[in-house]
C-alpha cells in the first residue's frame, strides 16, 4: 500500500539546507541530522515505507518548540511533532522532509490536582510513566492504547483502547491543551474546569488532529481514582454472535464494565499454542469490572447470568490480583500470540469501529474474509465499543499477498462505513486512511476541515500530507 | 448591561426586503413577517434588551432549511437558528435582523437504536419530548438543562444540568450531526460508530457553536438504559465548605453519583418559605444515585458515612419514588423559591465554573459579594463539576442595581477565572458573555476561532454577533 495523497511542494533545497543550519545552531547537541535518527523519526512500525525528516531536535519546554516551530516557517519547513513513534498509520512520516519535533525530553509533571482529579503534564511523559507518578496519589489515568505512548501522542491520535467503554477516550479525557501554532503564537485551548460552554471547542479540535494544525505542548488530563476493588472474569461462547450479544446486553443493562475484549477463536487458538494454555477453542470474552468490594462482585455475577443466558460456558470471575493476570494472560499476549503463528510474518492493523448492534456481523463477515482472500489473522476486539481489530499476518515483500491484504482492508472499511461505523476507531487516519475519509465522511466534511487547516496552518506546514490532502493550488 | 461587540454591518434595505419577499414566498403560511411572532423569536428570557428578525421561517424538513439559508446567502440576510428560546444569554437575538429558522416543526423521531443506546431526531424535539418517546424502550436521554428545551438547541449552547457528573455533558453525547452551512451544503460530522480518530472532531466543534457555524437539521446522541433502581439523600451542613468537600470526597472516592446539588443557606431559605418546609437553614447536598437496587443502597450509605466525616447532619435517604420527590422538592422549587424571595423582580442566572477545589471558596465569596453590593440572591449548584448559579434578583429598571449586578457578575466571572475556571459552564457565551472570553481564554484562542468562524462561513451569516466579535474589516 502507498502512503497517502499529495501532501504539497518540497521546499527549495537551499531553504531547506538554511533552515536546517539555522535549527541545528539554536539547538546545539539537541539537534541531530544523523541518519539512523533520522530514520528513527520516520514511521517503522507497520509496512508503510519511511520518509525521514531532514533534521530531529529535542527542545525541552515550550519556548524550545516556538522557537522550532519559527524557524521551519520562516523558510517554509515542514513540522512534523513527535511522541514516541508508536503510531501505526505513518504519522511521524516526513513526505517533504521537515524537521522532526521530538518532545522526548519535555516529561515534566507540572501539577497533579488530586481533589480536582485533574493533572497537567509536558506531552512527553509517556502513559506508564504518569500512571507510575499518580499510583501514590490513589489516582490513574486510565487511557490504555496497548503501548507505552506519550501523551501527546495519544492526545494528537484520539487513542483509546480496553477501557474506554467506561472511562471514555482522550476526546473526553483532555480538559485542556497549550498549542504551538504554525505562526509560532501559542494558544490556550481551555481552562481546568470540568465543563465549559465558552465558545468552540478548540480542545477537541486538536484532539485528533494528528499535529497537523499545532504542536501540543502542555496537556490539562481527567484522571480517575484507583477503584477500590477489580474484578476480572472470562468466559467462552459458541460464536461471535453469542459473545456479542453477552456484551450488547451487559452494556445495555447499564453494567459499568471497566473493559469488555472479545478474542476470537484464532486469536484464542494462538494463545493456546503460544502461552501454553488450555482455553476452550471458541470466542472468548474477557471483561473487567471495578468499584467497591460489593459491586466488582455483583458486577460480574450479573455478567455471568447474562453470558448464561447467552449460551456462554466455563464463565469464571475473581477478585484476586495474581488470578486476573492469569484469566487476561491471552488477551496480553494475544499479538505476540498472533505473530507467532507465521514466524517471520509481520501484523497489520485494522481498526474499524462499527454499532454494537452489527458488531457480530461485521466480525464474522471479516473472518469469512480471510478465508476467502487466503489470509491468517487474528481479531481482537474492544467490543463494548463496537471497535475490533483484524490482524493479518502478512510478508510485505509478496506482492500478490499484500494486493489480497489491500482487497481485504478495502472490503472491511467498506462494509464499517455501510454499517454506519468508521475506518479508525482509535488509531487515527495519518497516510494509511485517507483514502477512506470521503467514503466515510463525504466531500462536504472533507471540505470543512480543509478549510480549518488552511485557517490555522496557511502555509500547511504542520504535519502535511497527514489526514487531508490539501489543495494542490494551494 | 449591553448586548456585546460590534456583529458587522446591517444588510441594505433593498437587500433585506427582497429577501424577506423571497422568503415569504417560498415558505408561504410557513412564514411570518408578524411583529410580536418576530418578537417572540427575539431573545425575552432574561433583561438582554430583544433584537427582532426580519422574518420568521417554519421548515419542516433539511430540504427546507437548505433553501431557507440559500435565499438569505444569496441577499446577505443574517441566519439564526432557533429552537424553544429558552437560552439566557441573547443566542436567538438579532442584531442585524435576518432570517429566524425556527426548528420547531422538524420534530422527527427518525430511529431510536435501543441495542447501541442511541437515537437519530431533527433539532425541534424537545428533550421532555425524546423521554417520552423513549421510555418504553427502557431508556433516557440523560441531559437535563431543567427547561424543555429543543435538542438542537442544547447541542448549540452545549447544555448540561444535573446529570452531568454521572451522563456527561452535550458534548460527550452527541455522537454526530448534519449540519446546513452557510454555502447551503449539508455536512455530516461523523457516522454512528461510538468513537473514531477519522479526521478532526467536527462535531464538537459545532457542538456549541452556538448557531455561528450552521444550521443543526440532524442529531445522532447516545442514550442510557432507564436505571434498575433510583435513590436520593439529602444532607445539611455546617458550611459550604463542609458541603464542597463532602461532594468532592464523594467524586473522588469514585462514588458514581448521577446528581449532586448544593442549595445555599438563602436557597434553603427560600424553600422553607415558599414550598413551606422545615429544613435546617443551612447549606444542603441533594444527592440521586442509579444503579442495581442493592448498588443504590450502598452508594447512598457511602455517601451517608462521608457526610457525617464532613460534619453533616440530618443525612436521609430513600430508594421510594414518591419520597424521592419529597427529598428533591426544594431543588425542583428552587427558581421560583428564590424569585418569591422578592415579589416583581427579575432573576438573573450566572454560571461559572471552577475546579472543584476551589468551589467552597468561589461560593463563599460570592455570598460576600451579594452581601457587600446590598444584592439579594440564592446560589444553587451542580457542584460535581463545580459548576454553580448565584441568581441575583434585579430591577431592570433600576440603573444602580443594575451597575451593582455588573459589578457583582464582573467579579464572580474574574474570581472564576482566577481560579482557573470558566465564566459560562452550561449557558453559552452569546451576547452577554462575550466580554469575558479574553480574559478566559486568551487573544490567540480567540484569534483561532476566529479564523474558524471565517473559514466555515467567510460572509458572517450564521447568528452573527453571538461568541466572538468578527473583525470589523471582514
Amino acid at each position: 500500500m502507498m502512503a497517502g495523497g499529495h501532501p504539497g511542494q518540497r521546499p527549495a533545497t537551499e531553504a531547506v539546507a538554511a533552515a536546517v543550519a539555522e535549527l541545528a545552531a539554536a539547538f546545539g547537541n539537541r539537534a541531530s541530522i544523523n541518519e539512523s535518527v533520522r530514520r528513527n523519526h520516520s514511521h517503522l512500525r507497520t509496512h508503510i515505507p519511511p520518509q525521514l525528516p531532514d533534521i530531529v531536535v529535542y527542545p525541552i519546554d515550550e519556548g524550545e518548540v516556538v522557537t522550532a516551530v519559527s524557524i521551519a516557517a520562516r523558510h517554509g519547513l515542514p513540522i512534523i511533532p513527535f511522541g514516541v513513534g508508536s503510531s501505526l498509520e505513518g504519522h511521524c512520516n516526513a513526505p517533504l522532509g521537515g524537521v522532526s519535533i521530538d518532545t522526548s525530553s519535555m516529561k515534566r509533571i507540572i501539577a497533579v490536582h488530586s481533589e480536582d482529579l485533574d493533572c497537567v503534564i509536558e506531552p512527553g511523559v509517556t502513559r506508564k510513566e504518569l500512571n507510575e507518578h499518580l499510583r501514590d496519589a490513589g489516582l490513574f489515568f486510565p487511557v490504555d492504547p496497548g503501548a507505552d505512548a506519550s501523551l501527546g501522542g495519544m492526545v494528537a491520535t484520539r487513542a483509546s483502547g480496553t477501557n474506554a467503554v467506561r472511562y471514555g477516550t482522550m476526546r473526553e479525557l483532555v480538559l485542556g491543551l497549550r498549542v504551538v501554532l504554525a505562526n509560532g503564537t501559542v494558544l490556550r485551548t481551555a481552562r481546568r474546569a470540568k465543563k465549559s460552554s465558552a465558545g468552540y471547542d478548540l480542545t477537541r479540535l486538536f484532539v485528533g488532529s494528528e499535529g497537523t494544525l499545532g504542536v501540543i505542548t502542555e496537556i490539562t488530563l481527567k484522571l480517575a481514582g484507583i477503584p477500590e476493588a477489580i474484578s476480572a472474569a472470562t468466559c467462552s461462547f459458541p460464536s461471535v454472535k453469542a459473545a456479542a450479544d453477552a456484551a450488547s446486553m451487559a452494556i445495555q443493562m447499564g453494567i459499568p464494565v471497566a473493559r469488555i475484549e472479545l478474542l476470537d477463536v484464532h486469536a484464542v487458538r494462538a494463545s493456546n499454542a503460544y502461552s501454553k494454555l488450555s482455553l476452550p477453542e471458541k470466542p472468548m470474552l474477557l471483561l473487567e469490572f471495578h468499584g467497591s468490594a460489593a459491586g466488582v462482585k455483583e458486577q460480574a455475577e450479573s455478567f455471568g447470568a447474562i453470558a448464561e443466558e447467552c449460551g456462554g460456558e466455563g464463565f469464571v470471575w475473581t477478585d484476586r490480583a495474581e488470578d486476573r493476570s492469569k484469566l487476561w494472560q491471552a488477551r496480553h499476549d494475544a499479538y505476540w500470540a498472533g505473530l507467532a503463528l507465521r514466524p517471520g510474518a509481520s501484523c497489520l492493523s485494522t481498526d474499524v469501529c462499527v454499532p454494537i448492534s452489527r458488531l457480530a456481523e461485521a466480525v464474522e463477515a471479516a473472518q469469512a474474509d480471510l478465508l476467502d482472500l487466503n489470509l491468517l489473522g487474528t481479531i481482537v476486539g474492544h467490543v463494548g465499543d463496537g471497535n475490533f481489530h483484524v490482524l493479518p499476518l502478512i510478508d510485505p515483500e509478496n506482492a500478490d499477498e499484500m494486493g489480497r491484504v489491500e482487497t481485504f482492508c478495502r472490503r472491511l472499511v467498506d462494509r464499517a462505513i455501510a454499517m454506519d461505523g468508521t475506518c479508525t476507531g482509535e488509531h487515527g487516519v495519518g497516510q494509511g486512511k485517507m483514502k477512506y475519509l470521503v467514503e466515510e465522511l463525504g466531500e462536504p466534511a472533507l471540505d470543512a476541515m480543509r478549510h480549518i487547516k488552511q485557517a490555522l496552518d496557511p502555509q500547511n506546514l504542520m504535519n502535511p500530507g497527514k489526514i487531508i490532502m490539501t489543495s494542490p493550488h494551494s
